[in-house]
């Protein structure tokens, strides 16, 4: 079995990918959380439902969140009644934020939600919140401490980052499904999707049980880089390695994971850098991995999966 | 100033005919929530909505319901998503429904998140709820006690109605700025709209301050017949008055409000059944009711006060 870690857009790719590789039993998709927030009375949960509607294939790909063959008549005439318009939601989108609120106001769990919502559109492969309980990203900038979707779209990245909290993490519980992988024997490689390593997989690594059993694991973790030449594929990443005295490359993105990946795929544009991050003791697959299209997320799944079992395999 | 009471689309329609022939300190439009309701998470108020989306222009005049220009998205998607859908929620509706239910959770009364939106749609009139806190509609049928929207919008009304009951009346308090009008002594007249007796006005009487000041009034109670030939021109008004053994006949609805109502406004096509309704001592203006466009609508609402202020001469 194979756990990945995601956050929005390049997690959802690569997810595409691992399920078209993987049968539904074999593949654990494990998802941040701390973008989640109240809106409008909603629960919305920005990167379960990317990963979500990416999966089914009902994704926008040009926004890079919502969903294709959306309206906005919703979100229009909340404008025209004076309502808060700063985070756009779409007429289809909101039956999924409707539905979850129902449904956690009934006290289903977050993961059951999605499980239920996920199977609706057509997927079968196990989205799983990284926490059944709140974990709330909170964003340290010279402008002060804003949450998460102040930073992220209100303000679209634009204050000078300082550090992150990520409120409830101490007490996040995974949902059940999850925790039986983690108590289990059965996976055999970690894959850490190109997410915001601060904003997308962080969060994820914060939550207690998820960070002691990567850090414990006799598996292989394999990473793909989200920074490419220089810059994220999406996002803010670079400017925050900046902002916190990173280096905006994939070397720096491998320094900044140290010990907690074994093996890392990274662009062919980032070729140059193989032998500086072979010298941080990492194995390095060189492949595309931009993945602008369906079989490109399944061709860079295929590399990331085959390099994990590389190193299983020379671990012994 | 002229107190209006109306239910759905009748009383929307002769609302606006009084909003064009009364200034808006001179008009106060009482409206019955005994229809409201919650779903899916949401607060909705079907004749507040109406009257508010009638006055503003923007209602669906083919539907007699909802928003003109609307578009199905979000419950089109909430079926794929095995959501309820039996009752039909416009992506433009729906930002009504979301900013109502924040603001009344947030514990502002529905007279001043009614007052709120109507403003911003540009209706300048009062639209005023009958109560501030909730009452709700219950119909005793053949098929056990139904709640309102059960019996009329999943079930088409083809339940036998056998009475009502208007759950939380005992203790409605009607909004601040209609108890001013029921204390003080600026009312010359009471219209009741061409809306359903029991559904419409029914609820809105039960009121108990609303119903003790109309009974002890010193001003006239004009009433436009929402039954035309024997048949409602909407709605369940003449089979309910079938099943409840009352005339389906303009006639009978005179008899159905008895002392209630001094002077009636009646269609043409029941000019025959004027000397009928006098015998019961009423005073009849005969003319046309069915306010098939706005200009009708306020040729309607000028006779019905110009018989209020016959009714109040003749008074002495």
């Amino acid at each position: 079995m194979i756990v990945a870690l995601a956050g929005g857009v390049g997690g959802a790719r690569l997810a595409v990918g691992l399920a078209a590789a993987l049968p539904p039993r074999q593949l654990a998709i494990v998802v941040n959380t701390g973008d989640d927030f109240q809106h409008l009375g909603f629960t919305i949960c920005p990167d379960l439902d990317t990963v979500m509607y990416t999966l089914a294939g009902v994704n926008d790909r040009i926004a890079g969140w919502g969903r294709a063959d959306e309206s906005w008549n919703f979100i229009d005439t909340l404008r025209e009644l004076g309502g808060e318009i700063w985070f756009r939601l779409g007429d289809r989108d909101l039956a999924v934020h409707v539905l979850r609120t129902l449904a956690l106001r009934d006290r289903v769990p977050l993961s059951e939600v999605t499980r239920r919502l996920a199977l609706r559109l057509g997927v079968r492969h196990a989205i799983l919140p990284m926490s059944e309980t709140p974990v709330r990203t909170r964003v340290r900038t010279d402008r002060g401490e804003l949450s998460f979707q102040d930073y992220f779209v209100r303000l679209r990245c634009r204050p000078r980052v300082r550090g992150f909290r990520f409120v409830g993490s101490r007490n996040a519980t995974p949902p059940a499904p999850l925790r039986n992988v983690l108590r289990g024997e059965a996976v055999s490689a970690v894959v850490l999707c190109p997410s915001n390593p601060y904003l997308s997989i962080a969060p994820i690594l914060a939550v207690p049980e998820i960070g002691a059993w990567i850090r414990r694991r006799g598996f292989p973790v394999v990473a793909v880089s989200p920074i490419v030449g220089g810059a994220a594929v999406k996002g803010p990443a670079a400017k925050l390695m900046r902002e916190l005295g990173e280096q905006p490359s994939a070397l720096g993105v491998v320094r900044h994971y140290g010990n907690l990946v074994d093996g890392w795929v990274i662009d062919r544009c980032d070729a140059k850098l193989k032998p500086e991050i072979e010298r941080e003791g990492k194995r390095v697959l060189v492949t595309d991995t931009l993945m602008t299209s369906r079989s490109k997320s399944v061709r860079l799944a295929e590399a990331a999966l085959a390099h994990a079992r590389m190193l299983a395999a020379s671990r012994g």
